[in-house]
């Protein structure tokens, strides 16, 4: 059974990681289209990219992401935490494609920990992948952060997702990035310098999370008063609202010792460095990895 | 001298508003296109507009705002704080078009309240005028606001502009409703709605302006799971970021009973609302009435 051939990926809203897999190796990757990028049906999509992989007798396939959505697929309504593997396998929909039978994983909703209401496609099985990886994280509780567009920060204990927040950094800096006046100097077309970035987390730390509307303007007003360079300027406003979102998280979680934070390159590396700002340690997680494990570990689920 | 005849006005960004006056009535009031707008030179733009208000032979013209900047008619260097209506007027620039002497306003520059560089240019003039016209402000120290696309928290003490904080809520604000997911559902064509707006304020006085990152995404989480109307969710995210941006200012100025709010109409009103939801009482000064005593105050410490 383990040597089973499967097809498993994460079909995004940007972008699609497919794996073929032969129990647990991986034989071959191949990226295509998110959901919000399609050309074709979702079905003709996944035909297409998977059409030479058919000879290595898949099983079948299974999918998370923002593939079971309303932009996507076929939607496959949220679970509800706090949830295991078990629980999301226990709400997976099955559809024919092609003569393939395909797995469309569910997301989850919680109250979060703000009391408000919250949603994820994905990102679950990333944590779960976390989980079966780091045997220290399923017992106990511990905070989890995918930085992205829209980074979630999840509480998992005992092994069971029990909320998590979502905070669109990503999307608000590239927002400002592109549009604001905050970028003035051609910083629009600059990436944010390591030396910018550090003095953004040091500002936020220095006057804390509550000030960071009042601290913005400063990535303009650096520009034009103090020289600031357009690179310094991105890494500085990048700073304030990692930092500023770093805060948030420990504001409510409470005291940690350290965040498991998953992904990959320098949009982790930012995390880590705004994490130890504030003396918390990080363990960083391959993205790719986590997408692996989680799907395994939903699929063990089902097949119980 | 204070019946002559005078042309004054506030060159903004995105707007030019001009009188003429006799003494201390306006004879004629008529807008024009702020500097970033421009499809002629200042000049041309300037006496065009004011072409028929020359036979009532105005003394000279005065003018504070976007005006005096690099990319405005001359460039004002900044007077710096602490300033009074003399500080400013000191550095004023004059050149003379079309045989009438224009006086240009500079603005400030000042190290604001939370050790960072900042400047305006034309709020100064409002800030004088609500000095002119409100006597109690002359004396001890205050915070006024401006709210717009960068709004300015000013502090005054005894008489003089001691420094003051930028923050970029109109323009955040403005960037989220029309390019993110927040406003999802078509929210980016919904006006804000009171009771969405109300609602995002209790939320921010509920957890705190340290959270605004983490209490952002609830715009479009509400949308999807608790059927909120794109005309609330966009109120409710208007209350998150001016709620946080009135609690930041509170949070460094210190307790105060009152500020005083400059500006006109729906965006007042909702400062107004903002300070009441934490007991801070308000004294709303129209705008208009401001930049008009401002540039009175400014031109009688010439004239000295």
């Amino acid at each position: 059974m383990d040597q089973d051939v499967v097809i498993v990926g994460d079909w995004g809203t940007s972008r699609l990681r497919l794996w073929l897999r032969q129990g647990k190796s991986v034989i071959h990757r191949r990226d295509g289209p998110g959901v919000s990028a399609l050309t074709d049906t979702p079905e003709k999509t996944f035909l297409d990219l998977v059409g030479d992989w058919r000879e290595a007798g898949p099983t079948g396939a299974l999918l998370c992401g923002m593939v079971g959505s309303r932009i996507g697929w076929v939607e496959a309504p949220y679970a509800t935490c706090p949830a295991a593997p078990a629980d999301v396998a226990d709400k997976t929909i099955r559809i024919e494609a092609g003569g393939l039978s395909v797995t469309i994983v569910p997301g989850l909703s919680c109250t979060n920990p703000l009391g408000g209401p919250d949603v994820m496609r994905g990102e679950e099985t990333q944590v779960f992948g976390a989980l079966a990886l780091d045997e220290a994280l399923r017992t106990g509780r511990h905070l989890l952060v995918l930085p992205g567009t829209h980074n979630k920060w999840t509480v998992v204990e005992d092994g069971k997702i029990m909320g998590f927040v979502t905070a669109p950094v990503g999307e608000t800096f590239a927002l400002l990035k592109q549009h604001s006046t905050l970028a003035a100097g051609g910083g629009s077309q600059a990436d944010g310098s390591a030396e910018g970035f550090a003095r953004g987390l040091s500002r936020i730390a220095e006057h804390g999370a509550a000030r960071l509307t009042h601290l913005m303007f400063e990535t303009r007003s650096r520009q034009l008063l103090d020289g600031l360079s357009p690179a310094d300027a991105m890494g500085y406003l990048s700073g304030l609202l990692v930092g500023a979102d770093v805060a948030a998280a420990r504001d409510w979680f409470g005291p940690m010792d350290a965040v498991t934070v998953i992904g990959a390159g320098a949009l982790s590396d930012l995390y880590v460095q705004a994490l130890a700002r504030i003396d918390v340690g990080a363990t960083v997680v391959d993205g790719d990895a986590a997408v692996l494990a989680g799907l395994s570990a939903i699929s063990r689920s089902q097949q119980k």
